[in-house]
């Protein structure tokens, strides 16, 4: 493996915590808002750079990566109520550089990259000088869902190896400098299949965009396109850690991965309930405030709940990622479920609490539903996780039974 | 009250419906669908003129039309199997002549105009030579949910009357050669508020249409802009029907038109469940046709019931404005709910089976979601009609309980 | 087969309909609600013999039965409004003697049995006089949901045949003079598995209750014991139609028994709906009546919607059973699933409008949650009729994508 | 105020409280499970007593009660593995004594009572040797879910109170030494409407239980009966810490109290799943282990996502009401909907797994439902709460809006 990074995350004290989620919340409220593009429309190169500066100066740049990256450093466990912030901006993530793909790549490679290619992929890529992408799902009947159907192979040549396959919804492709592609290898003597990662620039010989894919969400920067890598030949250093590992590692990044999402997308459903609760505070209906008239309450607390039970499950799972990974990998599953769902209902209701405007440019929620609706899908869709979690709970009871019946 | 439509609706034998329906569904499959425009974008007015010639030379353009004005004259109880297979495209009820608003008004018209004013509005609407539009939504505090906060007035002069006022979501206004106003006005002799509709020209003096509102949908040709009338002066011949009679005007028309919308979402829905089934038969994953795996068992099931319940609900409703209009009218309200919130699962729930295609431009299923999305807000928020649908159930309960005490 | 039943159901005219509706309403309403049990209790034989007499002096007895028997005689189609009058007390389908399972078993005798088998188990059924028990569940790895596994045999020997199984669930066998068994038969020269139905009295030798099974439901009289077949011989004038076409009567039974569960179902859960709009109308809360509490009514309105989808999908699926029994029975499995999770629902929203009465003896609303909480589970679960509904509506549309592509 | 109970609680290490845990559980799996009750019946007394013994020598007795009081005296934020590890028992709770009301008057007592009615009040009730009961719910149009309606008053009297009224769903009075009353006082020079809370014992001069009241659960003992207090008279000690402050009071009970049932009904929900789990594993079904079912894993993982989701809502608002009482005891409003909602569908869907015997007394499901059902009902309806959520969320909103303006 990689060398492993060994400094330890800076935990904030609670109080210090409590500060830095008020000056993201303020840093969005006051500089990004303002910035946000129109419904439909993504944010132009130049605004991202001058935002992203500005979050520097704010000090809020880059939370989750380590200070001597130019981090704020913090451990996994404290990230759920500041990225919760970020996330109250669609753009809010990017001017913080922890927008995905970037950030769960950057936390992969402080996980498990070498010196070497931390200081080529992981500095610039921290400081938002490049982007990157993340190359592992596949055109039918590749790797969907299902990783073990990995299409994209490595071969081991004299000089490195050469990749050969197509990757699909490589979200932020457009843009990136490079990509972390996921390719079956053969270990030597057999043995199961295995995969490695590979840090492959986006303009190695071979590399190619043979076409955009156009999805109803915006605020991933790059598009989703196809990444097509046709003979494309790289060296040794280009293999992430070591080689056959890319199982494992992919796991690494999963289960953070999906939080993150989570606790971004937390922060847009929390300011949807806000602008629904604003009109309904306003808006005089039949004689009463619509937030006073009971049909009105009954979705508003609903919203509640699913913001809560929401908040509480990423929080409890961030901490199990920390203190027993293999368990907090397993609760994001649980997480992801729960929290892509919620989200959506959230908005969903939002829009309805706003009538027509809520289905029209007036208002930015229609997009924020686009925005999130993908979310059920991707990094494994809600049924992929239902199938995992239900054969997991299977298994534990079969093994506790075990137990009982010695 | 204006001349009352005497003509009795061509009802057609059981057999001759099938086939109807049939013809409805091929000609869709075979000339509608490969003239669709990709996702988000809006049918050019040309191809709907082609596609409406089209239509009238296979013999099903405008079904709801009586007869002498060019239609096929079908009561309502026939109406749903037809619209349905029409708005299994969502150009389809266009290419028929059978697209909210027209279809409403052509609908109200032919039951309240004067035989003069249906020679004049009706007949070229009924053609496709115009369009129309309806004006009832105001902006807040006005008329929204709500008809009885109308603030659009109309006072009478001595030569006719001035009204003013501003519209809002006037869907398909910017195409529209006329707008059906709703106004409020004064019984002579003071009595309650009431209301009157009005036919005036869009290009009448003091009509103007100061502001577009962008909404999800793309369905509805010219859009849903607001329209302000300032001093807009029109002569008695302008009045729909009678004076005063707008309130109950509006009932005519609100009933049937929510239920059209039924019909045609409906359409859009099970063509939305069949590109799910014929991915779900195609796509192997984790060893199994998808449509064998329980998780999108149940989700397609779940859809079915949907579709059937919604069917059902449409059908009884359908029947029983035939027999009894006020009935039929009640139970709209149940209709609507039920089958926006249905329409809108199963368009969700065949983007979920679709996975990663189901978000992007490869598939229409995204842009249909937000078809269907302001169908929960447009025609009464499902939480207005759960209002009024709880206190149509209480006060039934009531007379029943005083008819047992007595 | 055994003699066609050539008798053409009475069909009754609309408004005769409508009389006999309102006739079961005021019976039920007069003279059974008052003889009801105490929640949690059975009906007394004495006061079911009592209550069936009085029901064929009101004219309302046997519904479902042809005339000849003693019946009215009604059209399948004509069923849904008279069971869901009788259903809205639990013991009013006794009363009318179309409770399952006998309805069901006098159905499918008056489809399928012979002349001197009607005259046999038919007469006395449909009269009153006996209770019948169905045969089909059994223990597992027996015949559950899925029929295919019938682990009962009947083996032919020179003077008839031999049983030998066991059933469990067989509801009413307490009570019962005889059941329909179900039983595997061998066809002579092989081929497929076949069943067989045999009317077996439950005096037989061989026939034995080696358990009951307590249930939470009290309105199915004779609870739902095992029955044990040992060596049970019988003639051959016992087979029920013709051998070998067990599968297929089974289908005879089972579309229309389902749906007339749902029919009753239905009507227990309107009476529900109606203590509770009772209740909301006459409390007081939070300074207003309950009724006009959003909150109360949101759960009021979902009731109403569940109510009247259940109703329009009985009332269809029941015109079908007529006109294209095989798509009405296909479409029973829809109706299945929706109405018996719709009247959960609906009685279960009643307890929580009632408040702490709710749960109390105060009011049957418990009582009555634990009478249909089974039927989501008898004559095919959700989840089968799911898996069912899945793969039928896959298999259309293969067949669908099949026509297309030729 | 009484004296403040100063005791700091005795909070566990981690590994520590696992441990704990682990002691729990298996004390509820090899000691008390098997005394279980049939479902539908009580826990005889006997067995009570014997339990609680068993439990005092395993160390798991009354964990929430102060160490001077013979409990472990863990903190709050410590109970919920531990209750829910006692909950996987409908009478685990009671062997442990931390069953409701018990567990909640216990709470108040060590919080707010004078040192000499903890003596007198509290010891004998933390050791197991009587029980108790609170009086707050009111017949209507009294204190239901809306407490300031109180219709109970204490009268000011020369040497001491005289308290009139009724309560109703006293939980466990038939079995209680002492009831604490919650009635209405008039502080002196007039003010705001007051409530006092008395310990008044079910022996003093007055009181009676005029009416039982039967409901569908059986784990809390001594019913939920109607208690009658006329004229009764108690001295200036029967003053429950100071008057004048119930209202206060009553919410240092109800938070806690509400989270506590959560803890506990969530136990008995794990209990639902793993029952559900282990028959899944063992059935086959279309040839598959049902467990291996989608349907069926669609509807474990569904469970799965609720108990993880309750758990990490539970776990939350226990740390939150030792940090944050305030913002503890209004996150207990949601966690208190949320999971009494969600503890139902785990049963409701573990019976729906298990088939026919999930309705039969084979398996004690359906009478878990019948446990949890009027959860949804008491400590304050599901739709009171939502009422609560929604109207802090518009205050929250409206004072965000007021500092943004500002």
């Amino acid at each position: 493996m990689g060398a492993v990074e060994t400094q330890v995350p800076e935990t904030l004290s609670p109080s210090a915590l409590d500060e830095l989620v008020e000056r993201v919340e303020q840093f969005i409220h006051d500089v990004v808002v303002p910035r946000e593009p129109t419904p439909g429309e993504s944010l132009p190169e130049a605004v991202r750079a001058e935002l992203q500066a500005a979050a520097r100066s704010a000090g809020v740049f880059a939370p989750h990566v380590p200070q001597r990256w130019g981090g704020l450093g913090l451990p996994i466990s404290q990230w759920p109520r500041v990225f919760e912030a970020a996330g109250r901006s669609p753009i809010g993530p990017t001017a913080l550089n922890c927008m995905a793909p970037d950030e769960g790549n950057m936390h992969m490679l402080s996980e498990i990259a070498t010196e070497e290619q931390k200081r080529r992929f992981l500095a610039p890529l921290a400081s938002g000088e490049v982007n990157s992408c993340f190359g592992m799902s596949e055109p039918h009947p590749g790797a969907g869902s299902d990783p073990s159907q990995l299409r994209t192979t490595a071969e081991r040549t004299q000089d490195g190896w050469v990749i050969r396959g197509e990757k699909r919804f490589s979200s932020g492709a457009n843009v990136a400098s490079y990509m972390i592609v996921m390719a079956r290898t053969q270990e030597e003597g057999g043995g199961e299949a295995a995969a490695t990662m590979f840090l492959v620039p986006m303009e190695a010989g071979g590399m190619s965009i043979p076409r955009q894919i156009h999805t109803v969400d915006r605020a991933i920067g790059g598009g989703h396109p196809h990444v097509r890598l046709e003979e494309v030949q790289v060296g040794d250093d280009a293999v992430l850690g070591e080689p056959h590992e890319g199982f494992r590692y992919a796991q690494v990044r999963l289960g953070p991965a999906r939080l993150t999402h989570c606790m971004r997308w937390l922060g847009l459903a929390s300011r949807a309930q806000e602008i629904a609760l604003d009109r309904a505070n306003r808006r005089e209906i039949f004689g009463a405030a619509l937030a006073d008239q009971g049909i009105a309450q009954t979705m508003i607390a609903d919203s509640e709940i699913d913001l809560e039970t929401s908040r509480a499950l990423i929080q409890r799972t961030a901490d199990l990622l920390v203190t027993d990974p293999k368990a907090g990998s397993k609760l994001s599953s649980v997480a992801k479920v729960h929290c892509s769902e919620a989200v959506f209902r959230v908005i969903d209701r939002a829009i309805q609490l706003c009538g027509g405007d809520g289905v029209s440019d007036d208002l930015p929620l229609a997009q924020y539903l686009n925005e999130v609706r993908p979310f059920r899908i991707y990094d494994g869709s809600s049924e992929t996780h239902r199938w995992a979690i239900a054969r997991r709970a299977a298994a534990r009871q079969r093994r506790r039974a075990e137990e009982v019946s010695r």
